[in-house]
Parts: C-alpha cells; structure tokens; sequence
C-alpha cells in the first residue's frame, strides 16, 4: 500500500514544516520586541544559531559609503572592546550576496571560488559551510546575515536555506526598526546637546562645560550602584540639560567679568528655576525637573533654591552639583585662573559632607582618578 | 480503513493549520514594518479583518488614569474629524476582557450578560458575535483587540480564537513599538520647541514667534503641490529652528528699543549664519541647514546672508521668509505698533517678486483667509 506510506510520510512533512513555521512565530515575536540595537543584535545571532543549529552566525551592515560590508564581534569577553571587521562590497560570500541581492548556500566553502579566507583569519574559526541571505528591510538592502557550519558535522541543505531566508526577513525589518529609533534617539539628544552648546558658548569661559558636566556626571552614575540603562539616561539629560536655565539670564550677568553684585547674583541663580520652567512643557522631562531646579542645593541645606537637606536633594541633583562645580574650578573665570585636578579633587574632599554628598564624591575622585590613569 | 481516512482528515487538518502559521508569518512581517501608530493601526484593522474574516474590528487603547478603554474610529471620511469611543475599565466585553487579562469568545452578544450595548449604538453596527483578546506587550496590558461578526453570518470558534490570540501578540508589540518611536519624536520636536521659545521670550516682543512661524509654515506646505509626510515634517523643524541663531546674538542687540545702528544691524544678520552653525554637527540635521541659513534671502537676490535669487533659494526658506515677515507685521515691536492682518497681507501682497516667491505668497494669503473663517 503505497499510498498509506506517501501519506505517512507526507505527514511527517507537514509536522516539521509547522515545527518550523512556529519557530518563525516565536522568533518574529522575540525580535520585533527590541528596539535597543546591540541588544537586537546579540539575540538574532543566539536565535539563529539556535534555530538553525549552526556553530556561529553573524550579521554584516552595509557602509554605503566606503562600499564595505561590516560587522561587530558583539559578543567578546566583558569590557573587551568589540572587535570591526570589514569586508569589501563584492568580495567573498557575503560581499557576493551583497552585490547581487540573493540569497546563497555553500555546502563546502573549500570548494566555492567566492570563498574569502579573510574573515576566518581575523576570527581563527574554521568555516565549513554557510548560509549567507541579503537583509531586505521595505525594499532596501541593509547588510547581509550568514550562518557557519551546521552542529554535528552535517550539510545546509535547501530546507535550511528557506528557513533562513525567513528568518532573513524578520531580522532585517527588527534591524531596521532598531536603528530608526537609534538614530531618532541620537537626533534627540544631539540637538538638545548643540543648543545647550551654543548656550555655554555665550560666555567663552563656559564654553563645553555642559558637555564636561554630562562626561563627569556618566562617570559618577556608571560607578553608582545599579543604575539602569534607564536610569543613566536621565541623568544624561538632566546633565546636558542641568544649565539649560542661563538662557534665561542677561548675557552682562552671564559673562561679567568682576565680581556679582548681590542683585546679579540673584538673578543668576535663578537659572535653576528658568531650567525647569523651560522643560515643564515637555510630559516626557517632567520627571527630570527635580534635577536640574536642585543642582545648586548644598548637603548640609545651605544651598539654593529651596535649602534642601542630604537625600531630600535627588541623587542626580547631588551628582551634577559635585562636577558642575569640579569644572567650575578646572576652567579660568574671568576673576580667577583655574586650579590644577589635583588641588580641585582636594577641595572637592575638603566641602564633603557640607557642600556636597560625602559617598558621591569619593566616587567621583576614585573613578576620576581612573580615568586619567587609563 | 479507518486509519487511511484518519490520516486523511490529519492531513487535511494540518495543511489548514499551515495556512494558519503562514498567514501569521505575514502578518507579523506587515505589522513590524509600520512606526508611524495611525497608519499601523489600519492595517491591522485591515488584516485583522482579513484574517479572522469578520465584518468589523477594533483597537481599544488602554487610558490607565481614567480606569477607561478608547478607540478611534481611524476609518471615516477624509478630512472627518476621528470620532473617539470610551468604554470604562470592567465594562462590556471589552471592559472585562481588559480587568481580567483574559481573551474572549462569545459566539452570541445576546446571550451574555456581559455585553455592552453602548458602542453599538453610536456606531450604528449590529454585532453579533465577538472575539476580544488582550494585547499584551513586554508583560504589560497595553490594550485590546476585537473582531466581530463573522462574515457569512458564520459563528466564530476555538480555532479562530486562537488564531486571533496569536494575533494579538504581534499587533500588542507593534502598537507598543510605535507608541515608544512616535513618544520619542513628540519628545524631540517638544524640546527643541521648548528650548528655542525660551529664546523668543528672552525679548518679549518675540514671545511665541516661532510657534507662530511652524504653524504659518505648515499651512502654506499642506497647501503647497505634494509635499509628503516626510518633507512637511522637514519644513517643521526648520521653521522651529530658524531662529535658533539668536542665541548667538547678544541681548543688548535682540531686545534693543530703538533702530540698530548699522553695526548691531550686521551683528542682528548674522542669526542665520549662527543657527546654521548651531546644528552642523547634527548629522541628522545637516540637510536643513539652507532652509535656515537662508530664510532672509529676498526673491530679488537683495536678501542676506548670500544674495540667492528666486529658486536659488531653497522652498523651505521662501516659505519661512513670508510668514517670519507676517509674523514681525502682525506683533508690536518697540519701535512700532503692529499692523492687523489685512494691512500686513497687502504688504506681502506689494513686496512679491521682488521680497517674497509670489506663488508662496498667493498662496498663503489663500490659506489665511481660510483658516480664519474655520
């Protein structure tokens, strides 16, 4: 009975192909949940070599520009910097799928002319066979994604590769999607930073010191305690945006050169006030106005504007206080030269406890003196 | 041969089943592919409808400080106002379906005592049956999704409610990932709007200026032949930021209540060359860079800062250059009383071709008068 054993078999087709068809399901539902692109990256590449039982994978960007093909090693040791490696637009399997748009599979590498030796080189891994299919994202080719050697010594065959390709689809439209909130991400707070920069060029003894603070500020939140990715983003904005208020201020207070009269002086430590005001409008910085109205709050509750006390002033508002005014004395004034780091840290030290949080600035000087060292 | 017949009916479950999964794959690659929320939600209105084969469906988004579900009939007329629909938390099926977290299938509205009659009646639909299932994105409720009536005055089963969960899943990350992408733009054009009328209101004869230039800008660019989604947001932007500049111009010079001396005049001109400076080092922005370097260029070449002449001059700067003018006509200015409306058309009226593109100006004086009938 022939038939019995066709439909049989046929069954067993059906079973895997919906085997895989899930798999799809799940991957699609995985991917499209990631907007952050590195995060994006490593789970594609765990996800393909798990779905295609593959030894390794990666996943290559196209430079338009340099006509080159790149890719991070993203998944290298902690704190090891990630590792580039490029390959020209047209040369090697992946340069050759790049080039033509289509999708190919290699059982034996050693016996395809296409095959670059390069990449193993840079890598020390042994490639076998590969899968390499175009990533295609609303008609536009955005890089290439290849997997190397199927687990147990086996062969890609062409189920392989029509999974791949599937695979293909969803990981160029999550790429896609990752990087146009990326760079929207990077549009935000690049115009914020260069307004805020023109801001502190008034006064050319401010210029980059916003930057400096936000630089400074990082240093403290990387070292402080579990700080989300979250969370070190609003400290980033706060920083950035901690000064935002000296629009506010007339430019002949701003960039007296002698002394404050009690008035100006007034006036001018109403930029935490005018700081906040300009960002009451905004829903999604509501949050950040404690920030950036208290960064002039001292520990000991004699700062301005509202006499703030220890932890009363919020933990971002104590850090941007520390290194606005670590910058404040590492730069000239017009009525003073500035000190040496070493002199500053020291008076840093010597105003902990009243003028800013004890724990936070030995922070600060530890991770300072890190940084110089390396 | 019960088992021959057994295998049969198998077989044909699972071909259904694989039609399932790969309407599902679809769908998913559809969805993902959408950031903008308005134009994502019909389309899965649309699929959502084609898949389940159902007469109507909806999207309720989930208001959490008013405990209340609404949705907006995306669908009407051109140019219709969108009606919104509430429905409280707890309320209908809907309402329950969001309390509870669990998906619903109710093959006749009738009989469930659950059943909100209250969205019918200012739809007008008759619905007879009704699945709802929750969407859920990241382990949080964002919402829910419901087909009714299936077409053919068939009654929805288990099979499509679970075809419709699978659904849900996709249409909760998608609406989740264009919430975050259309949050993170509002965020971006908010703060460059909030930091820039800081600067307007650093003179109060500037208050509200370049809101006032964006809202002007966008009724001549909606107006103007074919602008795309795209470009009109371009002219946006650049109209929020054709001032940006003046924050580089001293205060004693902006906020002077006098004429300028011819000195603080080439100082004053100079704004645009400082706004351009401003956002060269954003890559993003670069492109808009002649839109406001240019925006007091005239019609006749006798603009600053370059002199262009007629279409030398970038679309976007022509558009900006009549209504900044308008907008100085029609506010006071410490050395004037402002003009009313009809006056300060007539003008742009008398300086076409040689000030202001006299296709733009026709066209704004069109729109004006419009608007100011609505």
């Amino acid at each position: 009975m022939p038939d019995k054993k066709d439909m049989k078999s046929k069954l067993s087709d059906l079973q895997e192909k919906i085997k895989r068809l899930e798999t799809l399901i799940d991957t699609s539902l995985v991917f499209s949940s990631i907007l952050d692109l590195s995060e994006l990256l490593n789970i594609v590449l765990n996800k393909a070599e798990e779905v295609m039982e593959a030894e390794a994978s990666s996943v290559f960007l196209i430079d338009k520009a340099k006509r080159e093909l790149y890719f991070i090693t993203a998944r290298g040791e902690k704190g090891k910097e990630a590792k580039e490696i490029r390959v020209p637009m047209g040369k090697g399997i992946v340069g050759w799928v790049a080039e033509h748009g289509r999708p190919l599979l290699v059982p034996d590498v050693t016996k395809d002319p296409r095959w670059f030796k390069g990449v193993d080189k840079k890598t020390k891994f042994v490639t076998r066979s590969i899968i390499a299919v175009p990533l295609i994202s609303k008609g536009k080719m955005i890089g290439v994604s290849e997997v190397l050697n199927k687990k147990g010594n086996r062969h890609f065959n062409e189920n392989d590769l029509e999974l791949f390709e599937a695979l293909g689809h969803q990981i160029a439209i999550a790429i896609e999607n990752a990087s146009l909130y990326t760079e929207l991400d990077e549009l935000f707070l690049s115009s914020i930073r260069a307004i805020v920069e023109a801001v502190d060029a008034k006064d050319p003894y401010t210029k980059g010191h916003s930057a400096r603070v936000v630089e400074y500020s990082l240093l403290i939140g990387e070292a402080y305690e579990n700080l989300s990715k979250d969370e070190l983003k609003q400290l980033e904005v706060s920083a950035i945006l901690h000064d935002v208020g000296k629009i506010g201020v007339p430019d002949k207070i701003l960039g007296k050169p002698g002394k404050l009269t009690p008035v100006e002086y007034a006036y001018m430590q109403r930029h935490s006030e005018f700081g906040s005001a300009i960002i009451e409008p905004i829903a999604k910085l509501r949050e950040l106005i404690p920030n950036i109205l208290h960064h002039h709050e001292q520990f000991d509750g004699r700062g301005y504007p509202h006499g703030l006390q220890g932890n009363k002033i919020p933990l971002f508002a104590r850090i941007i206080c520390i290194v606005d005014s670590f910058d404040a004395m590492t730069t000239d004034r017009p009525y003073r030269k500035k000190r040496n780091t070493k002199k500053a840290l020291d008076e840093l030290e010597k105003q902990s406890g009243t003028q800013f949080d004890p724990e936070l600035v030995k922070i600060f000087i530890k991770v300072f003196k890190q940084r110089k060292k390396t």
